[in-house]
């Protein structure tokens, strides 16, 4: 995989640590990708939907990558996967139930064939936490922890500047930490409690369908129709000092802290980093004092929350970053 | 500090890495003390009661060492203590309240010049994490998290055999991860609904103080003098059938369990180690079961917990490792 490009060894490693890698991160919905090197993105990322089925996911890749070689010498390929990913096999062994059949499928072998490139895998929410760790704000920190607040929740941990992924490749799962013992409400992974069951997207919207029982639309509008709820819609409300709607997000955020209470008194990290879909609605001056509050001062004193800088391009930085940094070690 | 001993400086390397040292584990009440080598204790340990005040705790810690020194021909002194350590400059930098005046004491710092030996300090629960992760059982694992659970809660992580400190000499305070949003508990740190303020001895006799209240001294001797209550009497009831007993017993298995999901699936651990006074209290296929139940598979499925091998002897055995294990590295 580490095949001379020029037949120079000596001008192909320099080359080498200049080129860019295409960097793509599959979504349930859609697939993202990009040239990027170490400056940033190159030209425009790529979107597209994402197809059915593994074998067509595979053939998109490929038709994506076949076009980036057209125009960009690269040195590799980084995918951004949900899932948990064997980052050594380069295969995604379980958990990714938005995307039928693709547990199992070795797509490190299987893009390395087609493509002739150095490929890496990982974990969609651990390329994002690379990426975002690997910032110009964040370099050379101890520990950062990077969560992705959307329609659940997903985490990263970087520990001296590499991702730390545990005994089984199953670190960072920090949505399902568990903020009560009460066995209150059951998280979609079917267990109970779980930070992402409050936290989340989903969550959020559980917490208000649960506040509005008994609120009259004449006291919030948003009592009208309760089935049809939409966090869009609570957000709004919000900001219209609808004072039920600023209550149930005022809950979300003492959610939110209580996932970041546990992660903080375990790892002291320096920071957090938010990301995902619900990352713009939250008030971080809000819960980093709600955070302050509920930790010990030797931990709390010195720890931030950051709103992310790289929004939804982390996945295929990351993925790219991960791929590019792989093969300067190796070099 | 690595003066040579004989004055030739490969001899002097070849006796080092065979050296013992003397690991000194200072507690609220007592100082233990012993001299170790890769092998384990040599001859007894020491117990003294711990004096009053920092300059008495030096005074002490250098009779120990002085006596030991007349025996042995010891490398360095490895000291476990409470409280946050700056592990760089050996100093304890706070949260101490069992040992007044104790916190800002640069320990290494005198102890180097008053013993001429060189001195490595270390938070109480880490050292005795180390010492259980160096164990042979556990040797060469990617992840061990070890608890103490006493009259609170510590904890040690250690990512590929070496102490995980975090940012700030913060990490492994798994005591005050929160098990609970509702501000139910408060905890002796002042914070609410903190892990130590349910599972730990103090936690489990303020449980059943709770579920005592309405119970009748006829449905559990228990019930005669709540003020009076121990944490021995209800293990006691409990093994005689006292059916309350064994409901309390179980209710502080279940919060037993509550951290221990949440650390799981932040770090994906090989696995735990449980020491401290009431680790001999525990259900070790139990807290496994329940475990294993409310943690995503990919976690549960490879998930151990271990009792301590080691016992109230880990402190002092991690204390001493530290120290050869950080001259080793340096020759």
């Amino acid at each position: 995989m580490s095949k001379s490009v020029l037949g120079n060894t000596d001008l192909d490693r320099m080359l080498k640590t200049k080129m860019p890698a295409i960097g793509i991160d599959l979504g349930g919905t859609k697939i993202m990708a990009a040239v990027i090197n170490s400056e940033g993105i190159i030209g425009e990322p790529i979107k597209i939907p994402t197809p059915a089925g593994p074998e067509n996911i595979i053939n998109a890749f490929v038709e994506i990558i076949d076009k980036f070689k057209k125009e960009h010498l690269v040195a590799g390929v980084g995918i951004a996967t949900p899932g948990i990913v064997n980052g050594n096999t380069g295969t995604v062994i379980g958990a990714t139930n938005n995307i039928p059949g693709w547990a199992g499928t070795p797509v490190k072998k299987i893009m390395e064939s087609k493509t002739l490139l150095p490929v890496h895998i990982e974990n969609d929410a651990n390329a994002a936490a690379y990426a975002e760790a690997h910032s110009k704000r964040l370099k050379n920190k101890t520990c950062v922890v990077a969560l992705t607040i959307g329609t659940g929740i997903g985490g990263g941990i970087l520990i001296n500047g590499q991702l730390f992924h545990g005994a089984n490749h199953g670190a960072g799962h920090c949505g399902h930490i568990r903020i009560s013992f009460d066995n209150k409400r059951m998280c979609t992974c079917g267990l109970f409690d779980c930070y992402e069951a409050y936290a989340s997207g989903t969550g959020l919207l559980a917490t208000a369908k649960e506040m509005l029982t008994g609120v009259s639309a004449k006291q919030s509008p948003l009592a009208q129709d309760i089935k049809a709820l939409k966090n869009a819609d609570i957000f709004a409300a919000a900001k219209n000092d609808d004072l039920v709607a600023k209550k149930i997000i005022n809950e979300w955020h003492r959610h939110l802290v209580m996932g970041m209470i546990s992660i903080a008194h375990v790892l002291d990290p320096d920071c957090f980093v938010l990301s995902g879909g619900l990352c713009t609605f939250i008030d971080y001056e809000l819960i980093s004092e709600m955070l302050i509050d509920n930790t010990i001062p030797a931990i709390g004193d010195n720890l931030k929350i950051y709103k992310s800088e790289l929004g939804n391009h982390a996945g295929i930085i990351g993925a790219a970053q991960l791929i590019l940094d792989k093969l300067a070690k190796a070099s």
